[in-house]
This record gives structure tokens, C-alpha cells and sequence, in this order.
């Protein structure tokens, strides 16, 4: 997996691929450059063996900005609604991406998180946070819909069909605290604690099983818009694949030899 | 937009309509007839241009204590399944204009919100109330099922699966303060401050970018139901949409010349 | 219905079948044996109208420990995959079974709630616990996907996508306090008032519209995927149908003579 990446910081060890966005002065705002090359770089995550987990870092105390105003709102206005078309799936694109790349996903927020940049919290697995952390799915504020790379869909999955409204109508921060009382984040931690967190967390899942992981996380997006008895057929299909799995036979016999099971993915 | 309505109060000003049922001396009980004004007065709202948001206000403390037992449920005892269809289809059709009206609608609750009247709060897109509010889906209480007017399926997505059962199963109210946890409501507030921040609220959004939050509503229901990836391209096409609005052109040369933005809605 | 099964415990009276595991030496794990007769029980409650009402109870203070090791897991890393679908079928049969039974279901917790066990609580309608519940979807624990019986479907639905996907990605147990917090619990009690509240629950269902319940169980299920249109013509159609039901009319007259209506589940 590459990581040597030109338009966002990504280092890679132990299995855990830590990307952030990198322009700490300007609060790390997206630009097409960034966005093209985050939804590369998912989509190749796809078919790489060795990343195993992906925390999404903060930058200088801040998370993301979203869309740069200048070299992307501005340019956006001179449009046509096919290069529009071009970039609303461009940013699609880099959301189906994270959820098809097959690791989970920690966002690890503080500061601001804002307009596309509250899309990549969103569309990553989990969430954690430090109190400072203002999250804001403003797009109501550039006379824009809610309806942003997923949100109308996945918020609402998230944190309730009526907070999501309210966030998205009125383009209102989410505070910290709501946040994790509504199940956005999953804790909230000291800033200088919160990326220590996140690695703790993407190690854990990094040393559980690969293939497992990349099952759930295909069937948390693919069992959305099933029906119970379908979706209740399709995880019997799912789980017997896995119960075929070398990690799951190992878990049995470190569990006779009471031992701590060592898994390897497959 | 009409304001002359014969079967609940109507005011209209400063792009708010406010409305309430209008029998306070009965809580403020549904009939036929203001069921059926209800749904013609938000379809036609559908094509209007002046109201850019809704309220939907108590009347001398209560909210609604919805069907009433001697003008709909006793002829209901007496109806021909025909006659009954007409009923439950026409109680649904009000629920499927509220949806389908393209405007914000925020419900401010106080005292009895019951039935019918707990649905009209459901169906709306935010929710205020006082400590006072008990919001209670009593379908059962009358020996009916608590799929009513779309309630097993708006219900869950706002307060969770098991909360909505539970509710839906006991007929028993739901607290103010449950209601706050739960996510029901975005907040409580004294009676003497509720319409006030009711107002305030829909002025906040009649000042924003009335097409683009027309889309929002719009895409929050539409996606309801789609996959994942039919959410993302659904939502590509319509911010692309707004993007060859002049609300966005308009924020964005504000934000230029360090302006507030003033939306028209187009 | 009924009450003389072979491996696990039944009791039934009074409208309501309390069902409890029966090893609870080993904490009542489930065998291939007890997953077949439990899928079988409930399918048959599907057909009777004496049961009104189900309580999943603790036994010895744990619910349920899930597959056991020794005679599940085992057995199943020596299957072919034809045989492993045969018991992942089976177990998400029983899921159906008990969703289809047309009872709502309570699930009383205490103790360990893990695996199939967790499964058991989560597809049951209601849930309460004691302080001392720890509720873990471990199947990560043992190199299996989260994916199992229903879960990547239902639990966000019940407590959110986050909070789900934690759950499901690491395998650690829900704490009691999260569960009420997160609408998995409706409320926790100690344990010696546990059974007591749970057959409170149960008598109040009990006592109500059995038809109507069996509707609202139904419809909570059918409309999991459907469109919000869709969802409000199939109330219309469902109500309809309980609006010609006796239990309505029986409320109607108890209401106009100023008495509590005797339901009678028809």
C-alpha cells in the first residue's frame, strides 16, 4: 500500500495506515487534488493485505475544514452540470470507496471537522473525539443541500433520523458532548491523548481477524436497504464463509489449548 | 398560500405559517374534516413559494389529543372496510403531504399529544417541548395495531427499534425528558418559551436557502429505503442540482466580499 | 402450545410462556439440539392463540453463554460448507421464528448474554436487565464475523450504526448502563426484582389487543425496508383490517360506558 501520497500525510506500520490531511494553517481543507487522490488511495486499500485498520487523523489541532472556498466553492460556480456531475461523484466516489475498502475506519476528531471534512468522520466505522472537537455538516451555510456525499442516508443511521435533520437544516456544530451522548463518537478523550487512542483502538482490530473485519464491514453497508429475512439469509451465506476460515479454527484450537488465539486474516 | 382555513387555525407572516388545531377545550381533538383540510392545506404547499416553513403549535396548553372518540372512533365502529380504507388511506395521505410539502415543519408540543395528534409530531421534521409534553402512541389503548399513519416505520428511525416497540406496544407516554434523551425532541423549554423558540427556529431556516432545503427534505425521505450506493448517487445528482443554484452562487461571492449571504430560495 | 420441551425450559400460564436455557452450571449455552427445538417452538407459537406473550428469563444468574464450544464450535470446524450453511440457516431461522411468531417477546437479562445469546436478547421486542448484564456480540472473539443471525441488520437499528459496529468489531461486552443509555434495555432492576418486572411486562401485553399486538409485530418487521410511501399505504391496509377487528369495538363501547375495555385478541 502506498504511502508515499502527494496531497495527504500517510504513514503506515504495524499493520495501521494513519492518514491525515496536511495543510494545519488553513485547518486542512479539501481540494480536488485531495479528494481524487483519498479516493485512490481507498480504492486500491481494497486489494492490499498488510493495512489492516485506518486511522484518520487530526493536523495541528484540527481535524478538516472540508471543501477549500477558494479552490473549490468558487470554482464550483462557474460549472457546467456535467464537470458538477463530475465532481458530486468524484466526492461520492471517495465515500463508497471507505466503505468498500474492506478495514475499519477510526476517525479521530478535534477541532474543527466541517462540511466534507464531517463526511470523512461520518463515513469512517468509528469515531472518537476531544471535548474542542466541532463537528458541522454546514453545506445549508453555502446555500447548499444536506444531502452531501451520504449524509441524508448515513446520519440519520448514525445519531437519529431527528438530530440528523436538525444538523443538516440548520448546518449548526455539533457539540463534543452531544456527540457522544448521541453515538457519534464512541468516547471523548484529552487532545493529547486522542491519537494514542486511536492507534490503541486500530491495533486491537488490526490483531483480530482480517477476513472477519472485512466480512462485517461488507455486510454493515450491504444489509442497509435488505429486508429482516433477506438480510438474515445473507449473513447465514457470510458467516458460514468465515466459519471456512483458517482464523476461526484457530481461535478453536487456541480456545481447547487455552491459549490466546493468534489470527492471520484468512 | 391559504390562511383562511375553516378546520384549524392558520397565521402566515414573515415566510412562517403557523398553525393549530382549535378546540382547546378538548385538547384539541382531530375529525374528518380537519384531517382532511390538514392534507389538502400541505399539498397545496407543495407548490407554494411564499411559506418557507412550518409550525405546528399547542393550543391553550395542549397539543392534540388526536381522533376523537365520538366524532371518528364510534363511526369508524360502524364503517364498511371500504368505507374504513378511505379513512386510514386519507389519515396516511396527511403524513405523505407533511413529507412531501418541501418545507421544514417543527412541532412545538405541550400537554396531551396523543394518538393522531403524537403522529402530526412524528411527522414533522424537528421537535420542541415543554416538561409538561406526554407524547403518547395509544393505538393500543382503543385495541388497535401501533401501525398507524406510518408509525412502525418513522418511530424507530428517530428513537431506536426497541424504545418505538415498547411505545408502540404499552400505549403509555413518553416523559418530556425521555423524549430529550431519546432524541425525539431537539430540546425542552418553559411553556411561556416555546413558541417563541419555535418561531425562532423556523425563521432560522425561512432565512436559508429555501430550494436547497427543499432537497434535504426531499432526499431525507427518498433515501429512506435506498442502498448505500443508491443514496451517494442519488445525493450527487441532487447537490449538483443546487450547485447551479443562486442561493450557492450567492453565498459564495458573500463569503468574497466578507458578507453575510441573503437567500432568495432559488 | 407446547410446554414439555426437551432442552430448555418452559413454562406456561396465564397467557404468558416464560422460556429460560437449562444449564446453568455451564451459564446456558446454546446446543445444536436446544437452537432446533427453540426454532420449532417459536414457529409453532406462530399458530397459537393461548400464548399472548413470551419472557426470555436468566437461569441461575446468566442468560445465555451462546454456542457452546465444545459441542458447537468444535463440530463445526470439521463441516463441509453444505453442512455449515445447514446450521447457519437453522440459527437464523430461529431469528425468523421469533420474529414471525406474532408474540411480542421480552427478554429478561442477568449476567453473561454473549453470542447467540446476545442474538436472543437483540431479536427479542423488549429488553430490561440487571446491572450485572454484560451483553457481548463476540463472534470477532472467535474469528468470526459480526454478521451472525440478523446482527449487522438489527442492532444499529436498535442502538445505532456506531455504536453497533464498535460493538460488533470488537466484541466487548456492553455494559448494562450502555444498554439503558443506548435504547437496548428499556430499564435495568436488581436482580431479585428482574423476573418480576418482566411478567409485569408480559401480563400488561397480555391483557391488550393480541391481534392488534400481533399486527404492530408484524408491520415493525414488513417495513424495515420499505419506502416511507410504502410504509404509510401498508399501515392504512393494517389498521383497516384492525378497525374491524372486536377488540376496537370492545374499546369504543368500554370507553362510552366509562369502563376498562376486556380485550380479547380478535
Amino acid at each position: 500500500m502506498r504511502s508515499d501520497t502527494d496531497h495527504f500525510r500517510c504513514h503506515i506500520a504495524g499493520g495501521i495506515a494513519t492518514i491525515a490531511l496536511d495543510r494545519p494553517e488553513r485547518k486542512n481543507p479539501l481540494t480536488f487534488d485531495s479528494y481524487a487522490e483519498l479516493r485512490d488511495w481507498f480504492r486500491d486499500l481494497h486489494y492490499d493485505d498488510d493495512v489492516r485498520a485506518v486511522v484518520i487523523a487530526p493536523n495541528g489541532g484540527n481535524f478538516s475544514s472540508g471543501g477549500d472556498v477558494h479552490e473549490i466553492i468558487g470554482p464550483l460556480t462557474d460549472m457546467s452540470m456535467k464537470e458538477l456531475m463530475r465532481f458530486t461523484r468524484m466526492t461520492g466516489d471517495l465515500v463508497k470507496a471507505m466503505i468498500g475498502c474492506g478495514k475499519p475506519i477510526i476517525a479521530a476528531v478535534d477541532g474543527v471537522c466541517a462540511g466534507a471534512g464531517a463526511i470523512l468522520a461520518m463515513a469512517s466505522d468509528m469515531r472518537i473525539a476531544t471535548p474542542e472537537a466541532k463537528t458541522a455538516f454546514l453545506f445549508t451555510r453555502v446555500g447548499l443541500a444536506g444531502c452531501d456525499m451520504g449524509a441524508c442516508a448515513i446520519l440519520p443511521r448514525i445519531i437519529g433520523q431527528s438530530r440528523a435533520a436538525e444538523l443538516l437544516y440548520t448546518g449548526r456544530s455539533m457539540r463534543a458532548q452531544e456527540g457522544a451522548d448521541w453515538g457519534f463518537y464512541s468516547r471523548l478523550l484529552p487532545a493529547d491523548e486522542l491519537e494514542g487512542a486511536a492507534q490503541d483502538m486500530a491495533r486491537r482490530i488490526a490483531e483480530g481477524p482480517g477476513f472477519a473485519h472485512m466480512m462485517t464491514k461488507t455486510m454493515l453497508a450491504q444489509e442497509w436497504s435488505m429486508s429482516l429475512e433477506q438480510a438474515i439469509e445473507a449473513e447465514a451465506q457470510a458467516q458460514a464463509i468465515c466459519m471456512q476460515g483458517q482464523d476461526f479454527h484457530r481461535a478453536y484450537h487456541a480456545f481447547v489449548a487455552k491459549q490466546k488465539p493468534v489470527f492471520e486474516g484468512d
